[in-house]
C-alpha cells in the first residue's frame, strides 16, 4: 500500500509552494515552523516574486526546482491546486500536502474543483494529504507542514490521526503549553481526497517512533480495511479512537464540519471493540490518555490502589472505580497491610484504598505518601497507583522528588498523580512532575477515567486477533 | 424539631473549651479562625492555666463562664468530653460542638466512651454536633468552629452537609484558593451522636442565606425523615447529593471511614429521585456544581448552545450532550441563524452548535464570541450557553469584560466558560472571570456534566411533591 508514506514523514527535501515573505501569512508561518523545529533536510521555496525569504533563496516556479524533491507543501488558493499538483508531479515530486480549504466541504463549485483535483492526482499518480488540512508533523524528522505558528514541537512517542485541524493548531498549542508530553507523528486528514486514515494507520503500525496511536475520525473512508489494519496493530500498540458523530445531533454537526456521513453507531461499537480499538467519548481524553501513555507503561491489569488524605475521597473514588468504571480496588497482601499500618498512627486501620491523612499529618506528607506508595507499588495484587496528594501550607508542601524516584524504581507500574489543597501547590506539582515523566490530572476522578481507558488497551494487546 | 439550630449557626456568644496558647494546636487555630472571620459576638476561652490567649482573657473552668452562652466548641481529648458536656449544660449552654475523635469510629473502648457521651447528652438535653467533626461554619455570622487553619472564609449562597471533615479542611482550602465561590453554612457531621443530616437540612431549608444545598453522606440516620424533608426542600432549593458507599468496595471503605452501614443502592436510587434530590457521582462535582449554582441561575431547561473554535469539538460535545448526558443541542430560530451568519465569513454555514473559528480569526476573538454568544443568549430555544474560548497568542487574547457584561445583560441564562489554547491564558481567564461571577471549568466536557446535574435540579423544582 502506502509506498510513499516515508516521503511524507521522513522527507530529505521539502518544497514550500506558495512561500510568503509576509509575516503571519500561512506561507510564511509554515517556513518559520520548519526552521523552529530544526529541519535538517533541504528546504526549497517557490514564489513567482523570487528573491529571498528568511534567508532562503526563492525559486520563481516549481519548474525551476531540482528533480525528485521528496515532499511538496502547497499553500495556494484552492483554484491553483490542480495545476500545482501537475507541476509538482512533472518535477518528480510524489508526496504533496494541500493546505487550502474551499473544496467539497463548502459548496457545489468547491465540489467540482475537488473533482478536478482528483483527476490531476489520478493522472499523475502522486499521493496527496488534504486538501483542507492544517498540516502534518514528524518530530523525529524535525519538521511540520502546519501553517499555524507553533514553534518547536516536543518529540515523544504518541502519534495522532485527526480528521480535524486541531492537532496542528490550538489543541497542539494546549498540549505544548500545558501537558508536557511529546508527539511523534501527527496527520491532519482534511478532505481525504487521496490519503486516508488507513494509509496513516498502516505507516504508524510499522513506525518505530510510534508507541501509541490516538485517532479522531468523523467517518471511515474504507471501514473494512481500517478494522483489519486496526485488528493487527492493536495487538502491538494501543489505538484510542474518538468517533465524532455518534449521536443524531453530532452527526449533523459532522456533516457541517467534514461532510462525514453518519453510520449506525451500534454496528460501529461492536466492530471497533472486536478490532481492539479503545473507544473514548471525551475530546479531552485524546490528550490526557496520550499523556499517560507517553509517560507511563500500560497497566498490566485493572487492579488499582490509591492513597488519599480523606476517608470520603477513598469511599467516593472506590465507588467511582467499581460502579462507573471497570477498575477494581482489591485488598492487598497482609505484608503490605502491615507495612501501611506501621507508617500510620494506630487509630486508623490501614488497607487499600489507603487513608494517608493521619500518616501524612503526623509523620509528614513526604514520608506518608512515599512509604505508602512504595508499599502498594510492591504489592503483586496492584497494577497501578494513584496518589491524591495533600498540598496545603498547613500540612507542609514537600519536594516531590520521591514520586519521580518511585516511578523510576517501579517502571512496570503506572503512577498517576492528582491532588487536593491549594491551587498554587497543585499547579507547581504539575509543573514539577510532568517534565520528569509523571503525569498529573486536574480533577481527582480524571486519573481513574484514564486508567480505565488504558486497561481496555491492555486487554486488546493480550487478546489474539481473529480476522472476520 | 431543631429548636437549637440557630444557636449553632447564629450564636451571639461562643465558648472555646480547650483553648490553647500554643500556635498550630487545634485549640489555638480555632480561635485564630474565629478572629480571622471577624466574629462580632462575644468569645470566651477556657483553659485551666488561665491567662490570656491572642489578647483574650482565659477562664480557668467552664464553671467560671457566665450563664447562657449560645454555643460551646469543645476541643479536648475524647475521654474529657462527657464531663465537658455536663459542665457546659450546667452553665446553661445548649449547643455544643465536639471536635475530638477516638469514639465509635476507632475501637470497643471508643464505643463505650461514645455510649457514656450519649448518656450525658440524654440527661442534660443539650444538642451536640459531632463528636469527631472538624467543625462547622456560618459565614453570615462570621465564624467557624473548624480547627484547621483556614483564615477568612468567602461568604456565598451554598451550604454543605458533610459526613466528612473535608469541607472544613483541605477541600475548603481548595475551594478558597481555586474556585472563587462562597459558602453560607457548612456542617461536618462527624459521628452524628445527636444532630444528623435531618436537623441540618431542616435548618438550611428555612435559612434565607442558603440558596442551594450540597450533601455528602455515607449513611442516612433517619432515612424516611430525610426523604420527607428533602421532598419539600427540593421544590424550593436545589439539593445535590453524593452518596458514598454505593459500590461493594466503597461500602467497605465507608465502614472504615465513618462506620456507615451499606444500604441497597437500587432502593436508595429510586427514593432519592422521588424526593427530587439530584444525585451525583463525582466528588469534584460537589464544588464544581456548587460554583455554578453560586454564580449563575439554574438553567430553565436542558437546551444548550455552545460556541467552539473547532468543528471537531462541536461534533464531540454534541455527541457528549445527547448520547452521554440528558442535554439537547437544538436548532436556533432563523433570526438567530441569520445573525450568526452575518458575523462569520460566508464559507461556514452557521448553526447551533456555533463554529466560531472563522469569525474569531477573521474579525477577532472578542467580536466573534461576543456577537455569537449574544445571538444565542437571545434565542428563546436556548437555556444555557457554553463558550469554548480560543485563547492563543497567535489568535490574540482579548479582554473578557464582554462575557461579564453578557452575563449581566442576560441574568436568566447561565453562561459556563471553558477554553482551548495556551495554559497561561486559560488560567488568566479563570482568575478574571470567576471573581466577576462567571464560572469556568478545566476540561471542555466539565461544564456540560455540571449543566446536566443542574437541569435535574430544575426538574425537581418544577415537579410537585407527593409524599409517600
Amino acid at each position: 500500500m502506502s509506498t510513499h508514506m516515508e516521503k511524507f514523514f521522513e522527507p530529505e527535501s521539502i518544497a514550500i509552494v506558495g512561500a510568503s515573505a509576509t509575516p503571519h501569512k500561512p506561507g510564511n508561518d509554515v517556513i518559520r515552523n520548519i526552521l523552529a523545529n530544526g529541519y535538517e533536510g533541504k528546504l526549497y521555496l517557490v514564489n513567482p516574486k523570487g528573491g529571498e525569504i528568511l534567508g532562503i533563496k526563492v525559486h520563481r516556479a516549481v519548474s525551476d526546482l531540482p528533480e525528485g524533491i521528496d515532499l511538496a507543501v502547497v499553500i495556494l488558493p484552492a483554484r491553483a491546486n490542480p495545476r500545482a499538483v501537475r507541476d509538482c508531479a512533472s518535477r518528480g515530486i510524489k508526496a504533496i500536502v494541500l493546505a487550502a480549504g474551499g473544496f467539497a466541504e463548502v459548496d457545489a463549485d468547491g465540489e467540482s474543483l475537488q473533482e478536478e483535483l482528483k483527476e490531476a492526482i489520478r493522472e499523475t499518480g502522486v499521493r496527496v494529504l488534504g486538501p483542507n488540512t492544517s498540516g502534518h508533523t514528524s518530530t523525529p524528522h524535525r519538521f511540520t507542514s502546519s501553517f499555524f505558528p507553533l514553534g518547536a514541537l516536543p518529540k515523544g512517542p504518541i502519534s495522532y490521526i485527526a480528521q480535524t485541524g486541531n492537532f496542528a493548531t490550538h489543541t497542539m498549542r494546549y498540549i505544548k503549553s500545558a501537558e508536557h508530553f511529546g508527539v511523534a507523528r501527527v496527520a491532519g486528514l482534511g478532505n481525504k481526497i487521496d490519503l486516508d486514515e488507513c494509509d496513516i494507520l498502516e505507516y504508524y503500525a510499522r513506525d518505530p517512533e510510534t508507541k501509541a496511536i490516538c485517532v479522531y475520525l468523523e467517518s471511515f473512508k474504507r471501514p473494512r480495511l481500517f478494522l483489519d489494519l486496526a485488528g493487527k496493530v492493536t495487538r502491538k500498540k494501543p489505538v484510542i479512537l474518538l468517533k465524532g458523530g455518534s449521536s443524531a445531533g453530532g452527526s449533523r454537526a459532522a456533516v457541517a464540519h467534514t461532510a462525514a456521513l453518519a453510520s449506525d453507531d451500534r454496528i460501529i461499537e461492536g466492530a471497533l471493540r472486536q478490532a481492539g480499538i479503545c473507544r473514548i467519548h471525551k475530546y479531552s481524553h485524546l490528550f490526557l490518555a496520550a499523556k499517560a501513555l507517553a509517560m507511563m507503561p500500560l497497566p498490566e491489569g485493572n487492579r488499582v490502589s490509591f492513597l488519599a488524605p480523606s476517608g470520603a475521597m477513598l469511599v467516593c473514588l472506590t465507588d467511582f472505580c467499581e460502579k462507573h468504571l471497570s477498575l477494581r480496588v482489591p485488598p492487598v497482601e497482609e505484608e503490605t497491610r502491615a507495612r501501611l499500618q506501621e507508617i500510620s498512627p494506630p487509630f486508623i486501620r490501614m488497607r487499600n484504598p489507603v487513608d494517608i491523612w493521619a500518616s501524612a499529618t503526623v509523620h509528614g506528607v513526604a514520608y506518608g505518601y512515599r512509604e505508602g506508595m512504595e508499599a502498594v507499588l510492591k504489592d503483586p495484587n496492584i497494577d497501578a497507583v494513584v496518589p491524591v496528594l495533600l498540598l496545603t501550607d498547613e500540612t507542609g508542601v514537600p519536594s516531590l522528588d520521591f514520586i519521580v524516584e518511585l516511578a523510576e524504581k517501579y517502571p512496570q507500574k503506572p503512577i498517576y498523580v492528582t491532588s487536593s489543597g491549594q491551587k498554587k501547590h497543585m499547579e507547581a506539582a504539575k509543573d514539577f512532575l510532568e517534565p520528569r515523566g509523571v503525569p498529573t490530572f486536574p480533577l481527582i476522578e480524571d486519573p481513574f477515567e484514564i486508567l480505565d481507558i488504558l486497561c481496555r488497551c491492555r486487554k486488546a494487546l493480550e487478546t489474539p486477533w481473529r480476522p472476520r
